[in-house]
């Protein structure tokens, strides 16, 4: 019998591994005294409803499959929408669900727009999926102008607000740039949209070439169930199906669709804690406006500010020293801005005190 | 502003959305006496630990992304297997460690080997990721011929025990087949090895190009919670991480991680459980012979079986007339078995009394 010949073992690769750069993802941290605001998590627990039915539902049937077509959560999905279920794609997590739109719905022929400064992810998907890209451009105020989106393209893709700047188009530039690309899929990634900003959803019926993304991780404070979707024409939720059947056709387990279905039925919980997060970013933005700092105006939960003498990197490492961590992107353009989650007022309260010292 | 033009919005479709053939899976059915015998699911519930957990984790923390190296299950599983923790991949399900494994470890250039009668995703995975593939006829007796593996190609895949044979490759014919492919990845899909089969682990120092594929679906009952993981070199582990950071870097959340780790622990359950799965498809399949059938020996949870007089697809209609679902492939060469998954010694009793009536 023949040796293992390998030299290296890396020769057993698939080319395009060598050629990956994953998304940096702020550093999960745990422990007493930590202040985590650096990767736009809820600082409020999900709905009770939700810790609920898990106790109800965490039993014998965990033996079975879940329903592949997640039935239960598209059914609460389309009422709270006021859509037809037909319409939802549901994934684990809204980066599943952004992978099935890149295999399912972008053109590996013509590039894939988004603006130079956006989530992260976007880079890393057109890497693995071989997709041709362009950057454009934000302006110099970090907003995306409508009249850039022009160019032939694969697909179009930003999220609304963007992140980081947290800054908003209004639905006629949504609808503007859907219009003048009829021929290819225009996604706007709703992740941060319960913060204050106009969802697109009232397009749907006019623009059949957009689709809709919201995540559970953000303003429903369910990160850790990992509960994503899409909404779109039927025909373009079809083609999302149709793939994540080839692929895993059970990404959402029994939990966190019972979870997720909850969350959506408890409205007042949700407008609740949302609305107390946009109380507590008009606060922490007014405070660090007052001790000098530049402050993007946010429809997020979370803001994007810069100092104008001391540097981002200086005020995120010297916050982590008393274990506030908050995100510092080393990327062009935004190098000197600090990027904070909006946590409890009380932990906004510590931040700021702490910025107030670092850059007093 | 210009209207929508498509006639058919399949035109926003990627092209390969066309040629998509999605694994039909068995039916997710539900109700009071229904015996489910279709989809390999384990008959018992999940450890009570598994259960305990749950509860205990169904907390705030929700609200907090999952870690996105589960190293508490990672942990879990480097201790029962006795390896280390960088040799363990884990993912939302088999399936989707075996889409990983088609990005990063396959190559296009060469076809894949698998048997022609296999589990029907393989076939699935390679429409969607270009892969080409040559299906290998098993041998009359449904038996996988390893002299077979000899061909040029850009990776090999089989499950041992194979689905739906339940037929068993020796250790010796998996290290020739391992050692005479040394410039491709064997993936041994070990999906059923908990019913009696011997794990292809002890290969794993010597035969550095094999990839072992697990399930918490089946054994350890819970394919409610989609929980797969993947053990190889880390090199080749390596590979698997990168895609997947570069596609989705939290397929599991907290609570699979919290349950899937209970449930490795917990080996008593998990011994107690498999043991008596074996007893029953022993029982079964002597009842079954004993009333004409042939049966395939499996080393599965689950055993092919055909009548030489009464059809295959007859049985499973008239059973599904009782409400007993079991499986029937219309597939060339086992279009004429009948696949049952070993439930209870109730459900079997059941089961085998109503094959009875229709055979008789």
């Amino acid at each position: 019998m023949k040796s293992q010949k390998h030299t290296s073992l890396t020769g057993l690769w698939n080319p395009v591994v060598e050629g990956l750069a994953p998304y940096t993802p702020g550093e999960q941290v745990e422990g007493e005294g930590v202040v985590k605001l650096n990767t736009n998590e809820n600082p409020y627990p999900p709905s009770p409803h939700v810790i609920d039915i898990i106790g109800k539902r965490a039993d014998e049937t965990l033996r079975l499959y879940p329903d592949p077509e997640a039935k239960e959560l598209k059914s609460a999905l389309a009422d709270f929408h006021e859509i037809d279920a037909s319409q939802i794609f549901v994934g684990n997590g809204s980066d599943e669900v952004l992978g099935m739109i890149f295999s399912a719905l972008f053109h590996r022929s013509s590039p894939l727009l988004f603006p130079d400064v956006t989530y992260g992810f976007y880079r890393v998907f057109c890497r693995l999926f071989g997709q041709p890209c362009r950057e454009l451009p934000l302006t110099e105020g970090l907003e995306l102008n409508p009249a850039d989106y022009l160019a032939s393209n694969g697909g179009i893709l930003f999220p609304n607000p963007n992140a980081p700047t947290g800054l908003m188009l209004s639905l006629d530039q949504i609808r503007f740039i859907a219009d003048k690309n009829s021929e290819s899929v225009l996604v706007v990634d709703e992740a941060y949209i319960d913060f204050g900003g106009e969802t697109a959803m009232v397009l749907l019926k006019r623009c059949q070439n957009l689709v809709i993304v919201r995540t559970f991780s953000k303003s429903r404070a369910l990160a850790g169930l990992r509960i994503g979707y899409a909404v779109a024409h039927p025909v373009l939720i079809d083609a999302l199906a149709r793939v994540k059947n080839c692929f895993n056709p059970y990404p959402l387990d029994r939990l966190a669709i019972a979870a997720a279905a909850a969350s959506v039925k408890d409205r007042a919980y949700f407008n609740k804690t949302r609305r107390q997060i946009m109380c507590t970013r008009e606060r922490t933005a007014r405070k660090l406006k007052e001790i000098g700092f530049h402050v993007v105006p946010s429809c997020a939960n979370f803001v994007l500010a810069s100092h104008p003498v001391v540097s981002a990197e200086k005020i995120k490492n010297e916050l982590q020293k008393k274990q506030i961590w908050i995100r510092h992107f080393k990327a062009p353009r935004i190098e000197n801005y600090v990027r904070i989650t909006i946590g409890t007022d009380r932990e906004m309260d510590i931040c700021v005190n702490e910025i107030q010292k670092i850059v007093d």
